[in-house]
């Protein structure tokens, strides 16, 4: 009769050992296709150990298809035989899975960042608590429906009624982990067969998000207002998707005209909208909030989208939609079976964070943090060799403004010699898709993630690479 | 002189209103576009406010495109005119925006639930706490990789070693805000080009979201063993996604057999390749997990995907891919700008749940809840009238069993019986697609949402909807 050694079991149990054993010799044809095993007890029995565990052990070959039963004549080894494993030889072994690694820099003017020590955590920590323990548990552990928690919803509502005086229902919120998947819902619920129309030059990632959704995209150019009318036109595509608040990375805020202009423009198709990108409008650093293009729309056009993940910090991934009323009926008509996709807890923390007046105090924090940098920076930058040869534009909006510099050099000399200086910077001309002509030697200086401390240095450093003096030099003592 | 009143400004700020009042003068063209607006100190003078307040209000109304400057002469309106606002009328207001109001039951045996009071919310809110502060804080708001935290990947990497015996990288794991949203990113990894095969009958959301993803999904149908090859091969899908531990919902384990077979297809095209779900494999009731098909592939053909709302609760929205090495570099070539789903704070504090053993812990004791109340359940089944009229299997794995009843009434009067029970239950029949024959009288239990106090009340009710006994009384006596 069939014997295994009970010996090298090890941390195994009892019935997970005969099960590999058994397991191993079907693998290997010592016990062959068809063949009977010994009856559960008589096997017990010559192993030394009890039925049970012989019985599961058979269970578990049973249940992976290895043995069969034939009802009171006992357990058969199964035919593997006709199903061979590939005869392929096994694919040769891939190297190591790598991510790429990503390059940091000892400065960086061009990555979303945040200021370390900016967000309260202590304060996260303790709603979060609050939530747990004050709330309904149950609706913590089950609510995951399509447009997110009721709680949330609702201050997001009240938030954008105060602070960009937009009049909704919080049934219009879709909340969803980041914008980029948002971007993903709104061609879902727009369709995959009309054109994407998108700012050029733009936010690069947004251009390759479409594209990797397989939907036809136009990169638009621009005059000093915004993407060109005419040019919209042209592209027959019948979804406009626009930053009108601030653009990225010209700075531009989009006279009330052009709003007018391309509202009309929605109005004239049933299958038009218009996706009004507000992607950092809370970092608007003078003067009042420019109104959405969302609150002037009359035609159920406009299609609004932010995110917390600018104005809280990156690592939160939660934005949202607001929909014009006759899209909520189609979204939950057809994309209403998805799950959410921002955890309970977070989103009712983030709705008491909100309603508390928590998040207000933060933006506020955050604006006067951000508007100390960029001061400290434009004078830094005044009081440089650069000084008389750049021009700085659109520093009230966002987390960056321009600088137009009067050189001749090409912006990749510019760049290759940032890099060597170990500064991340960009250039206008860097974000344009299709367009031919690209407005050169305009820096976008993204100042979100640059630390006080270093500001001297690194104009130092960026005149240095600016002017291309000392490069060599300075590549040598690093 | 233009002359305002600044009597009813009430909370607004003094520039707030002058540009409010200058605003509503050009848009209902008291002032007219290319009129000359008087300089600042003469109309601060006039208004009795000072030039501060002039100058902020004129640079928000030049900010938002009603107001232009021309150097040393001044400010003047904007020409809106020609940029009419939509000349069609108003759409006529929507009804407001309303979500389906969701149907609830007295019991659930369909939906997806967890039972309250099972999650450790203390522990969870303590991890947290201990993240904030230990972590470096930095991290914490900017790490958005594409494949989640590396602490997590670890931690799951760990996970799948000790619980399921898979030898993985963490650098093949993809962290996403759900399956639902993970397998849009497979489909944008593997591309739309090809036919998607899934299980019919099977899990209904997974072909919606293949279908609201325009991919060519093809429903296969099943013998005892899981989809039938020969089905699949005629097809012509490229991609199979399947169920092997645990089938929803007819509970089929695939034998080891049909798992070489399939290995076997997908090596034979280099476009080939499984998704294994196995969303629920930590609730296997008896005998040890069934190994995975990603473990026994050496073609590198198998991803794998799982997630944490089944195993945590429904609330938290984290699941995984697991990638085949050479995929991992096909997902940052060509997906790697994403930014992650999940924030950053959840991705760190389920990385120590798992990694300090709490996850375990949280699982055996759901586990235990589970098979007590599946046995209540069972026992009060076999002790009611429906005792000889049914047969129960595949009660080992997953949260839900089958019942197959003898009876000749249509599924269909069983389940409006059960809508007047108040009941919410499933049958087999209702999970084909495209089958022609759909096999009856198969009810799917799923327990994990009923609560122990209420399951002799259940079985009562259950009993009455399935013979069709006191319906119409029931009814009426609610």
């Amino acid at each position: 009769m069939l014997t295994y050694s009970f010996e090298d079991i090890q941390q195994e149990s009892m019935y997970e050992h005969l099960y590999r054993c058994i397991k191993q010799d079907i693998l290997h044809k010592k016990l062959r296709a068809g063949e009977k095993l010994p009856s559960k007890r008589a096997f017990a029995k010559n192993l030394g150990v009890s039925t049970i565990t012989v019985e599961s052990a058979y269970a578990q070959l049973v249940a992976e298809g290895f043995l069969y039963t034939l009802p009171k004549r006992g357990y058969y080894v199964c035919d593997l035989e006709r199903e061979e494993p590939p005869q392929q030889p096994p694919r040769p072994a891939s190297p190591p899975a790598r991510e790429p690694a990503r390059r940091t820099y000892w400065a960086d003017f061009v990555g979303s960042s945040v200021a370390r020590d900016m967000f309260p955590f202590s304060v996260w920590v303790k709603l979060l608590r609050d939530v747990t323990a004050g709330e309904d548990e149950g609706t913590l552990l089950t609510d995951t429906s399509a447009g997110g928690i009721r709680q949330l919803r609702q201050a997001i509502s009240d938030h954008l009624y105060q602070f960009r005086g937009m009049s909704i229902d919080p049934e219009q919120i879709v909340v969803g982990a980041g914008t980029e998947y948002l971007y993903g819902v709104l061609i879902q619920l727009l369709g995959r067969r009309w054109g994407y129309a998108v700012e050029d030059p733009g936010y690069l990632r947004l251009g390759k998000i479409y594209e990797k959704n397989d939907v036809v995209t136009h990169h638009i150019p621009m005059d000093q207002h915004g993407i060109i009318p005419e040019k919209l036109e042209e592209s027959g595509a019948q979804i406009l998707h626009i930053t009108p608040s601030h653009h990225f990375p010209t700075g531009i805020v989009m006279p009330v005209s052009r709003r007018y202009e391309f509202l009309s423009w929605a109005s004239k198709g049933a299958d038009r909208y218009i996706i009004e990108d507000d992607y950092d409008c809370e970092f608007r650093l003078a003067g009042r909030p420019i109104p959405t293009l969302q609150s002037i729309d009359v035609m159920e056009k406009v299609i609004y989208i932010n995110t917390f993940s600018k104005s809280l910090a990156p690592a939160f991934r939660i934005s949202y939609l607001v929909l014009p009323k006759h899209l909520v009926t189609r979204f939950y008509d057809t994309l209403g079976f998805y799950s959410g996709t921002v955890s309970c807890l977070e989103q009712m923390t983030l709705a008491r964070f909100l309603s508390e007046g928590y998040f207000e105090k933060h933006i506020n924090r955050m604006r006067n943090h951000y508007r100390g940098v960029r001061d400290k920076l434009l004078a830094a930058l005044r009081q440089s060799p650069l000084a008389d040869k750049m021009k700085i534009s659109a520093e009230q909006a966002g987390l960056h403004f321009l600088m137009e510099l009067d050189t001749q050099r090409p912006d990749e000399d510019i760049l290759r010699d940032a890099e060597k200086e170990d500064l991340r910077i960009s250039f206008v001309s860097q974000y344009y898709v299709a367009a031919r002509d690209r407005r050169p030697h305009v820096l976008v200086m993204n100042y979100s993630g640059l630390e006080e401390g270093k500001i001297d240095q690194a104009v130092q450093r960026l005149c240095r690479a600016v002017l291309g003096e000392n490069s060599a030099l300075a590549s040598a003592e690093r």
